[in-house]
């Protein structure tokens, strides 16, 4: 990644009124995989969410998006490597890894992996999005993108994904 | 705005079990448009949240709220002008606006507008927000109200809805 | 609760991409009470949000979780007496509440809580979560529990839960 930022080619639906009523209901829901490196890392995964929308051949409707895990949180904010920098320098900022946390200390906690501070962080971000479609396609702004957080890498980690809408029929 | 905040005649489903099936299914989509003066401003946009329910005739349902921008956050809380300067306060000193954060250093960012602290403030507000239709209504507490942030105004902005739910034959 | 942590059985949905057609729209409304003792007071209401999902018999769609009210918040995490006590900790820290908040200022607010540290550490948690129903059963990770906060208690509070989805004929 460069200084520059992903961006979206086209923001849609920013000014139609948009219905549709007693098409197709759809519901497909997948899974999206993401393999991090380090304990803290920010991914990139719009493509991925934009890819199932398309498959879904939902024209108006929403996604959902859910972590499966606690200490992975997925948000909405511009893909650029400078702002997830900051991103990292906030959250090790706001949650101290080395406070004397409570899930930390063996006497009141059977967790060994010492990670408070990355159920701590997660929690700040939030594992639920919720987007819309609209005319076939992902509602995003010019420098929206949805991004992941590992806080408690590397690790395999996934996201769900739901979409439910009306597939055709549109007036 | 006194020193009151404005409240919600009534509560909504707060006790009663809801339930429809198999009625016409509605998707119904618009955009709200909010013109900012400052840099930092809190607006109470609930009514045109529920114009919009109103007009949709869904009965049983969800509506889904997103900001169409990155430094533009949605959220629920009390609408007091005394809250409101509490919210920015907090929001400007969990994010000092005057930090080397590397968004806006040139040499790591071609972002000019040096809104680094909006970003993190946005973020840690969120940009969406999913709330309920039930008897045809917004479901809200008594003081509930739906409230965007504007984080790097003066600036013209979106906040995209989308109603999907059942409009009638409701049991 | 002991040193462990509450889990899940089985995690549902981590690999299947599933579908549902056209089956019939069910949409089921819900309140689900807590009643607090203490001020900051977390509370894991998984099986509660587990059962409306099982009677309401949809086997694809999503279900939304509601606050009724500005200081009691909802999210996820790890339900463990250890983390929970890090993640109170971690709000007082976060927001002071013996500061001259505004809200609390009889010149500038006519609340008589005194709570504007509720209202701002509620809205850090987030008060909506939107999760996944698939194969019949609520999609969470192993760790994973639904939390509420109350952060201005002891009172009795509310969550609403909206079920969306189709009931059968998946494929």
């Amino acid at each position: 990644m460069s200084k520059s930022s992903a961006t979206n080619e086209t923001e849609t639906a920013q000014s139609a009124t948009t219905s549709a009523r007693s098409g197709e209901v759809v519901i497909r829901g997948d899974t999206v995989t993401v393999e991090t490196q380090e304990r803290i890392e920010l991914t990139d995964v719009t493509d991925r969410v934009i890819a199932l929308v398309r498959a879904s051949a939902v024209r108006e409707g929403i996604i959902s998006l859910w972590s499966m895990h606690t200490t992975f949180a997925v948000f909405m904010n511009e893909s650029q490597k400078a702002l997830h920098a900051d991103i990292k320098r906030l959250l090790e900022s706001m949650v101290d890894r080395d406070a004397d946390w409570m899930h930390n200390d063996p006497d009141h906690s059977d967790c060994d992996r010492l990670n408070a501070d990355a159920h701590l962080r997660a929690m700040l971000l939030g594992h639920s999005l919720t987007l819309q479609i609209s005319g076939g396609e992902l509602v995003l702004g010019q420098w929206q993108r949805v991004l992941v957080a590992e806080l408690d890498g590397p690790r395999s980690r996934s996201l769900r994904l739901q979409v439910i809408g009306i597939a055709d029929r549109t007036s």
